[in-house]
């Protein structure tokens, strides 16, 4: 097992990492808190293959776990599947000790770590993810939400979990669509952050993307460093975590202006990472050839690159923009690389590259 | 005017309390963001009367402000309100630096306030209370929230505002029932910290009653100082601030188990005061005379002092009781005094004393 320490001062919390670690969430849970009571939040896909087994481990270590199955995928991470998990825990006399306890990807864990944040002005939280994304991004840094139909993420918190458990076994089951969006967040700590990952990934992915444990231990431990390592310096996101969201700018618009589930969270901010590059050639400074590989390691991963739009869909992916939560004074604003490996966040980007770099994302 | 600091490190805040400060919300406001856009969140009582006072010293300073008014009462405050309120700000465009200003009593400052925290994962807030409750009590110390259908307040976080503007020319309109219902955490003050501040009302209430400015004005200062006081030695709830529900764990199931609304807030609370200061003189050592001269100022300020439950009512007390977020343990825990002006808090009451207690209520 892996252990990356999360340092937040008082709200700190360690990431375990390894194979078989559900079973043993009971026990971990145990040292956690006093009470008895506890929820496990999932979806009817991750549930029925895991749900069982993480009550189990619950029970034996002396806990009453109720089990909230929610539908599967963004559609459900909405205010009403919120006010749903708060009813039953409250009929399940939830009190302010009891853990809230996430099972799933990052919408499971977005979704129940804002019930974990609200419910009784804040529960103690534990994050089970079980997809390679909600490993390697969603389940680490604190940011907790629900969608509205305005856009996404509009609504939420800032609220750190107790503990994060990545069993990587939860990623066999995963199917290979789901595994590559995951893979996009993994090549995005190599851009923004660290150039030898980044090479490092180019040699090896088959390997990952054959669940290779150690490498896949190791990669998933890296890139969760560097995610605790962002978020430590800057934990509201007034900063320099904002480069965690290279790629994100226009990711979020696809994702939004699109209507949510038709691309992956991977896939958009596949194309935005690829975008945010072709934007970062023009305005930053990243060579051509390094934006080459960016696209070529994202190809390799089985990722869309490009995205054909009609005029409409242009101006639905510029309103969406509009909308994100990284609008300043009203303009839209971007973290933009200098090479892979460093990037700067606060880009301001004229209308016409954005609008240039857009109408050639088919190509 | 006069100003309470609320001291709480970088969320430290002022309390400003005077005559005609609405005329200076706009000034104050701009202070404290560079955005210019703003949202008044209001109700359908306050809104009218006060709303367009608020929104043209808003507009004077530079802001664009959005009124949002929600129906009056506490069967509002619920998550269909809030959702209301993000779909309201999502089309007015805020953005993070945004203000949200509440102008209203408790549930408007509650829900306003929970929409401040988690739209956008937080923008800033600015309470603009309009009833005598809502500034002494629920515009200091950062909690908000809403109500479930299972409980009050079972849902919410704690959020500093940035400002809190008391004008006392607002509580002119308020109705003698409010006003009464404001008085009970007033006297709450007194019992809980401060017997030279309970001897001071029960010689000076007829005048607090006739809204006396400059006494008015000392009156709500203390209460703040007092409640700043307790929350700034304990933010979030884990010791001391709970001294501050002296009163409360009965009266929320008061108000919970007759259907919100029959009961003003401070209604339920001083019915609530009476009974706790009753089960202290059998627990804690509070003596008769003590408990006597709760009741009688309590009286003396029009409220209610007792209710009369049927055996079945007695039961749905009980459960809304367990339901209560100060539950540890499956045990209901209460404030309880030793004298007018100490108090201590997690008092474990044997359930044939609060039945006891219970049964005598209606006397």
């Amino acid at each position: 097992m892996r252990i990356v320490p999360v340092r937040l001062g008082e709200r700190s919390y360690s990431i375990k990492i390894g194979a078989g670690l559900l079973a043993r969430l009971g026990t971990e849970c145990a040292g956690l808190t006093p009470a008895r009571r506890a929820a496990i939040i999932t979806d009817a896909n991750v549930g029925p293959l895991l749900a069982p087994a993480a009550q189990k481990s619950l029970r034996d270590a002396g806990f009453d776990p109720l089990v909230i199955t929610l539908p599967a995928g963004e559609t459900a991470k909405t205010l009403r599947s919120v006010q749903t998990c708060y009813d039953q825990l409250a009929a399940h006399r939830l009190e302010r000790q009891s853990l809230v306890i996430a099972l799933g990807g990052g919408v499971v864990g977005d979704l129940a770590g804002f019930v974990a944040a609200t419910y009784l002005r804040g529960v103690p939280f534990v994050q089970a993810p079980t997809t390679l994304l909600s490993q390697v991004d969603s389940s680490v840094g604190g940011k907790v939400g629900v969608n509205l139909p305005a856009g996404k993420n509009l609504v939420g918190a800032f609220y750190q979990p107790r503990l994060v458990l990545c069993d990587l076994d939860s990623l066999k089951t995963l199917p290979p669509r789901q595994l590559a969006s995951g893979l996009a967040e993994v090549i995005k700590y190599g851009i923004i952050y660290d150039a030898a990952f980044f090479a490092q990934l180019e040699r090896r992915l088959p390997g990952l993307m054959a669940l290779e444990p150690r490498f896949l231990a190791a990669v998933i431990a890296r890139c969760c460093e560097i995610k605790a390592e962002v978020v430590g310096q800057d934990e509201t996101e007034s900063g320099r975590r904002a480069i965690l969201n290279f790629g994100h700018t226009i990711g979020h618009a696809i994702e939004n202006s699109s209507g949510y589930g038709r691309y992956l969270h991977g896939e958009a901010i596949a194309i935005g990472q690829v975008l945010a590059a072709k934007i970062s050639v023009r305005q930053h400074g990243l060579s051509e050839a390094e934006a080459g590989r960016i696209r070529r390691l994202l190809v390799q991963a089985g990722l869309p690159v490009g995205i054909k739009l009609s005029p409409a869909r242009r101006e639905k992916l510029f309103a969406a923009m509009r909308l994100d939560k990284k609008v300043s004074g009203g303009q839209v604003t971007f973290v933009l690389a200098k090479g892979i490996g460093t990037v700067d966040f606060g880009g301001r980007v004229p209308p016409e590259v954005l609008e240039a770099v857009l109408a050639e994302a088919g190509d």
